[in-house]
């Protein structure tokens, strides 16, 4: 299977303690591990309810943005595979050793052709959830506020689109679900490229921008119902909405745009389908990307595409 | 990959007049062939709204119960590997030719050791979906009756389930999400088993009974809300719901069960948590398998054990 | 207006303590008060968070069944209209001082045919609601349990229906919504009906059975969704369901019947249509009673017609 | 009980071919009936599925706006009562005769303080509805597009909205279930009002602006679920969205704002509390007046405030 899913983002804050209001009261991440890094950072690290393993969301005091993605593969040999390609692909690979991220064992690090830090691994601390496995109730008892299950996806922006589309299907061996494209013709340019290597409609997606920015990460929730009292919570918690509720054209799912407390974006997301890898690529143009992107409003505003961090 | 998901499941219904009506009228699905069988019995080919190979379930005029499934594996060789495997798991295999099943390619066919009948493939006509692949809606806009938009998954019966789940995971790389206990200690035997391959909470299920035998097969909606509405549609047309609208303990989905014309049940089936193969197995013991297969009402039926087709 | 809405709901129950547990911990009413009554009968009171009125459930400690209905009136004139009204209908009436009920003032008490007990008032302490008044928030932040916002109708049982339905419309201005009849010809006898005063699809419902007796009260929610969440959580904790998650075809509403830890059966209800006095009236033959009152089993249980307190 | 309910809104639309296209394909309002008025407009009346009555929606061939409202009383008496109100409050009424109204009774006419026509009327002719009154289902097996049950409410505007409060609260008995204030002093001025006569959060709305003229007439939908999936159907219908979905601080209620091809502002409707006489009015102040009508923006749209017809 090679890389099962995105296990982690780790991404900068300014504020921390706000932050953990934001991650902790208002998502309702589980707080599993606090540490000082070795440049003598602040972090926090949380996991959603229906995570297992020891963290999902790793908060870091001192700035915006992302610091980098861990990706669980399935087997210790997917490792080696994927250092292989990237490396065939002409990345710089480095090892990463056990423990140079809390909970988690051996692995590789490199920065992607869009300037995004990926690290990738086979072992982390399996801590559980709180319904446990034998005869489990359905959700714990008392979540907090939004009570996101889990990390869902990441949108980040690159100069060239398609070359990360192609680095993250031979290294990866991901595939596109959706692309946004100047044309339908052949010299059709790409301009976004939605991509999972299993059912998730996405787990990565790329569009055109700056190099090395984070447009925003997204927690999985249930129906368009928990999307709609996510935004109420929003509301009451002070949580500034980007966009929604509302559909994405693309992926078909349910969402809503916030920002954490130091202008990260955010993202609740339900619905879509399940991905396949022999189904049709939806193409949208780019003159259908306001509709793409935020079906019912069908325009972009500009935070969409100027708000990065 | 391997086994991307099922394909088809091909039943048997004893009355087709009444059957299309079910399928079509209630369920919602589109019919795109029919023909008469190399034996001489009336089939009809279906595929929901957001499927795009030729079909996806398969109805044959005569008795009722499981013909076979038709499992779509990602790459052609995918089917040599499952060959070797089932053959070396004492199955006996057989090439199939493309056309013996409707716009289906080549393939291997045998028997598993419940039972049932599985072909295998890798070439399906693809006939797309009426909402295209171009800028697509989000559903097409004149659904009819539940309007389900896949096949989801099959629960059948066998004499020995860990046999049958041994064989998924040598054959198919199928791993349980779920399983029944007769008890937590080493000596418990394995009753139930929930299987996939990938991201679905199940594709193929086994629990204890007779070989060869249908339990359910199941479609996916979106949500709880088109649950309860498929379960109002049902009372309209006169379907005979077995249990529902509830949630299933075991893999935590919403779900009504009901029964087509000839007795064969079926499933909506929505919700359910993303399988993944490091995700700790849920083991459920047998004094707590009421809640495990009908959370709210907490015991079973007994048609749930004796009505098989 | 006259009769506004069913103010409170005065059970018995055998344990307050094993009851204070749901009404408070599952279903999540505010306890706003506890005393000792004259008889030395230990109560407690409780509201919805979206009710500003003092109570609406009372619980009085020993046995099971009703105490007594509260209605508030709109104007205290009602008071004195309904008490010459039940007079005239050959029911003696009791006035009632403030205080008798906690936080409640002047007003009426008497036994309708049926044999439960009425009390009419127009004064109740406003206490408001966690959100309060100026630019509130959609709901409070930190529900617990179902987080039931309000008492919405009772159902009970007399051996005279129609005789009930004509007292309700003569006494209260109830205008039935839906009714049960044996047939449809101009003999056809009442066995059910539904009534109301207002939009609410019903107040209060009268089926044949036992005089004085409860068949259950119900809380509002918000929708499908909410329905089913509460079975969930009444699975959790251990709460016995009755039916349900269902839908009604009386009152289409959607709903769980369940029981209190005495007994007492209660309900959650959302949707059903608004009423209106002009509205045409819905008839329901007893031969179609199943699905009247589960629309999707069209079977009543035994219970639904055996289990009273 | 007085006012009932909105029982029409008859609005002026530019093209009648369009616009029928918006009332019947997309909101799936059912056609009763079409004429040219006396003054030789083509007009198109409408009901919703759940409605009973003739025509809920009219039509009428050139301009935008709306022509008038319709009241529906429960008793006759009714009117000679509000006739006598209205002209005590300076107001000239006019007796209008059955069939100025095709299918509606006899009744009064007169202009509001803030210049809309209303009729008041106690006969219209109930043609029912598709499921009927025998043993109904839950809901007709067939819907158009959003399948809208019934006419809501309206929110106009006027220069005194306070007036125009006292106007109905005094003439219609309606009472504010919220309102919107300058500030919280004595000294505040009333900018909104939200008022109804019944449990129904909102018949009929007012806010500051030019007399006469129509903010938007809203479609009453069953929940979140529904409100989403219209604004999925005004999308594939190319309908401009205005606002939405989002949630209303002001009632609670769940919406889409959009607009006729003529241009009058629609809505979509779903949820609110029940309103009761004696329920403490929320009081918005201007500063939260964008979290009064967009919950989750928190801020007005320029749209919101000038686009009027």
């Amino acid at each position: 299977m090679g890389v099962m899913r995105m296990g982690y983002a780790h991404v900068r804050v300014t504020d921390l303690t706000e932050a953990k209001n934001h991650y902790a009261s208002t998502m309702g991440l589980y707080e599993t591990h606090t540490d000082v890094s070795p440049d003598g950072a602040r972090r926090v690290f949380y996991k959603g309810w229906d995570e297992w393993d020891h963290h999902s969301v790793v908060l870091e005091e001192g700035g915006v943005g992302v610091v980098k993605y861990g990706w669980k593969v399935e087997k210790s040999e997917d490792i080696d595979i994927i250092e292989k390609k990237a490396a065939g692909f002409g990345v710089t690979v480095e090892r990463m050793s056990k423990g140079e991220n809390p909970e988690i064992g051996d692995g590789i690090r490199f920065m992607t052709p869009s300037e995004h830090v990926f690290e990738v691994y086979h072992e982390a601390t399996a801590i559980g959830t709180e319904v446990g496995t034998h005869n489990p109730e359905a959700f714990p008892r008392h979540l907090v506020g939004v009570g996101a299950p889990a990390l869902d996806h990441s949108l980040v922006t690159a100069e060239d689109v398609q070359g990360m589309e192609d680095f993250l299907r031979e290294v990866f061996d991901f595939y596109p679900t959706e692309k946004a494209m100047t044309s339908l013709d052949d010299d059709g340019e790409c301009v976004g490229t939605w991509m999972t290597s299993n059912n998730q409609i996405h787990q990565f997606a790329v569009i055109g921008g700056p190099q090395g920015k984070l447009h925003h990460f997204a927690f999985r929730l249930g129906d368009w119902h928990e999307v709609g009292r996510a935004a109420d919570l929003m509301t009451m918690d002070d949580v500034p909405i980007d966009v929604g509720p509302t559909r994405h054209g693309i992926t078909r799912g349910q969402t809503v745009y916030f920002f954490d407390p130091s202008g990260n974006r955010n993202e609740v997301f339900s619905g879509g389908y399940l991905a396949f890898p022999d189904r049709p690529v939806n193409i949208w143009t780019v003159d259908q990307l306001g509709k793409g992107i935020f079906y019912h409003a069908r325009e972009l505003n500009e935070r969409f595409t100027t708000v990065l961090t």
